[in-house]
């Protein structure tokens, strides 16, 4: 097959285009901004759903449901936050469409809200006013709930995944009883994510804190995971929010502490997004399609038969039928490509786009031998092997090649990240090889603005581990702690 | 614990509500018509979803997601679907809210939408125009997809689960190459459903098709099946419908079938909502509270612990730490409740409220006589029972809570269901015990709509399984072939 796929030599974007709509992943929809994501793809998604719920389940949390419109006036409760998500929401102002008489249908005027709806971009408002009424005292803290939905954020550019206008996420949302607990459940849920993305996505993460100027609109902290692509760009994998009181005193949410005093609740929130996907495909995948670690991929392996006579089918039938119940029995997900309207060649071609792990091939003289060949799809090595003890084999190189692709992400970052002491090292560390450049700032929102007009660089995230280390800034010359990380970013 | 139930005698209607509420499965929240679900409520909607998700992909089908958003203008594409739902339906029509320069938050009128967006009713419009990029030759079909979604119709008068402005349901959506398969696809599903409703949810079921006049905006047919609550009236608990090819017509998607020529695609679409929990909490709950049948219910089993000293509670605590252990290696789900706050009477009547099927007490004579007290939720028996092969008790016995809420639903409606040949019989029994009345009807929407006038009773389907016997319809004396089944309905 020809997979059409542009190089990310000659245009990095256009390859993330070809390949997100090549392999099925998604496409654009008839609604602007909005996307279709594909079986394939979804099946991807819902690999990461049950996993991070699982994680969400054994960290003490339950799922609940609150609705997808937030009245108007709710926005305005926060301010930080109003200003943050008012500027691109989509706004429901009628409940009606009528026949006009010509058979045209249009929104009938009489059916106008009293108070417009917006479609959540996120949750807090709607969800602090629900909590008012679950909370009287602080044993009804903490509570622990996360939602899986839809949320509307009214993007001008959009790109599959990384930017659309609707999107999936969870979002999490805890109320505690003291400040100090808050803090502590936005850093594990941080962990969660970390783990997740390093572990399962095969992406390694840097841990730190947003700055006051790239904080969530509302947050007093915003703690992040940050990780790099190919093309040298930060993205941010997933955000952790310690809230504070800011939402509580909005909504008006106290408890009587075990002191019998009348607080406000301390809020935390967090979420991770479709926009994942976008995260797996860029960070390792080829020119050739999709690479997909083991843990998310829809199939693990496939199987291609390669024979002439309809005998000679038959027996591999047979041999691969035993396979499939053997690779099932240790929850290898398997699929047997058998379809007699495409030749080996293309059926390599389409598993090798749409990133399945591990190629197993075998023809006539394998079944005398009683070998097959394995293709690693990560790093496009061939073996033929013994068809004893196969399954076993399949499991441990699942294994490595999830380990591999998490290495060989690592490697990548590894040699992206670059200290520099000067404004002029800086911007040629950008412009050269990009990547996370990690140097000293003067914590002004001031000096981060001008950075970022000049270079298109911004910070990041400090990092978790940042080090205590006396400096100057790069920008300004005045005096600094630690280190920080820059990063061009999507 | 004071519960504030209302009794079903007293007014069904209220008992319902309270108990929805009063046992945390959901609320109003502030926006008018929607709710919030509870975690507690939310975790029987997940097991819902686990189960038939898991049936859906054993069916062949895959998950994905479609835009929230249709354009106005794909509604009228298809006359009836149009006609169905235009009329209830959340309109956005514009991106943007912006401060009004006094502190006021507004609708920005800049930023108006060209077409008027319409929160999904349903996705059959949205998706057809998809499927017409994804389908050429017959080798792209069938199509077999499904998507767990939220979807918005505009009810004016709501209530929790059963009627909501937004509510959570799946709805599959396929393609295919004949009309045979097409209808297979419908008639398969319906059982999917049926199978889901009696065997999980523990409500028998009554399979079959609706008439025209109750059938789905856009179908050629609807299969459905409906279940009786104890209130007498009927309940839809799933349609299955197969819409011939009205949507690949009006969305213009066409194959090139195996012969060459060019042909309109065969559709079906069919869906289960959160409607499902409303029929559950009805059909088999009590005075007392929630009563579930074991494969929905979060927690399976509650263990209270009776004691006076802290030593008594020691002991108990050892043993209950490996009763624990070994009914989660069984999987039955399990809540060890000690907290100090509450007394044991406090704690029976809580989780007897929330419907956990079996209750296991021990005090100090249990712990020197080596047994437990068990109490069932479903028919309030108790018995003491050795703590030797307790585990295994219990998986036997939550199997048998399971069977005979099964039983006590369908004898409920074997006693409710009454053959009736004149329209005063009809009137009459309607009239003294509800539930379904089977009856010889000519087959016009003109007598249906009469009779429901008169009695507000309607054709809840065309049983499948209905015998071909020569009768008169009650209302008009018109020959008819076979009786349909009629019920007041939610």
């Amino acid at each position: 097959m020809s997979k059409g796929i542009t190089s990310r030599s000659e245009d990095y974007s256009q390859w993330y285009n070809d390949l997100v709509v090549k392999a099925d992943l998604a496409e654009h929809s008839a609604v602007r901004g909005c996307m279709v994501i594909k079986p394939y793809g979804y099946g991807i998604w819902e690999r990461m759903q049950a996993i991070l719920d699982k994680r969400f389940k054994e960290t003490g949390h339950s799922n609940a449901y609150f609705p997808l419109f937030i009245p108007k006036s709710f926005f305005s409760k926060e301010a930080s936050h109003v200003e943050g998500f008012a500027t691109e929401c989509a706004v429901v102002t009628h409940y009606r469409l009528k026949n006009d008489g010509t058979g045209q249908i249009v929104v009938d005027e009489d059916a106008k809200l009293e108070e417009e709806l917006i479609v959540r971009p996120t949750s807090e408002t709607i969800i602090w006013n629900t909590y008012r009424g679950w909370i009287e005292s602080y044993r009804d803290l903490p509570i622990l709930v996360n939602q899986w939905a839809n949320v509307v954020r009214w993007e001008m550019r959009t790109r599959l995944f990384l930017r659309t206008a609707e999107f999936l996420w969870q979002e999490g949302h805890t109320a505690h009883a003291t400040e100090q607990e808050a803090i502590e459940e936005a850093e594990r849920m941080l962990e969660v994510y970390a783990e997740f993305v390093e572990g399962t996505l095969g992406l390694p993460v840097v841990r730190g804190r947003k700055t006051e100027n790239e904080r969530f609109a509302g947050a007093v902290d915003t703690y992040c995971i940050e990780a790099l692509m190919q093309d040298g760009k930060a993205l941010q994998a997933g955000t952790s929010h310690f809230l504070g009181q800011n939402f509580a005193k909005a909504f008006d949410v106290k408890f009587t502490s075990k002191e019998g005093k009348l607080e406000h609740v301390w809020a935390t929130s967090w979420g991770v997004s479709t926009r994942l996907m976008g995260a797996l495909i860029m960070a390792h995948s080829d020119d050739q399609g999709l690479v997909l670690p083991p843990k998310l991929a829809p199939i693990q392996v496939v199987i291609v038969p390669i024979f002439r006579t309809e005998e000679e089918k038959q027996a591999i039938d047979n041999y691969v039928d035993n396979l499939m119940k053997e690779l099932k029995a240790v929850d290898v997900t398997v699929k047997y490509d058998d379809r007699d309207t495409q030749r080996p060649g293309f059926k390599f071609a389409e598993w090798e786009l749409k990133g399945v792990p591990l190629r197993i091939a075998l023809g006539s003289r394998d079944m005398q031998n009683g070998t097959v060949e394995l293709a690693r799809r990560d790093n496009q090595t061939k073996e033929t092997v013994s068809q004893e003890g196969l399954a076993t084999h399949v499991v441990q190189l699942l294994d490595e090649i999830q380990n591999t692709i998490y290495q060989k992400a690592l490697s990548y970052r590894t040699e992206h990240t670059t200290e520099v002491n000067s404004y002029d090292e800086f911007k040629e560390v950008l412009e050269s090889k990009g990547g996370f450049v990690s140097c000293h700032w003067d914590g002004t929102v001031e000096t981060e603005k001008r950075v970022k007009e000049e270079t298109k660089a911004t910070i990041r995230c400090i990092p978790l581990d940042a080090k205590e280390e006396a400096g100057t800034c790069i920008f300004t010359g005045k005096p600094s702690t630690h280190r920080v990380l820059f990063a061009k970013a999507y």
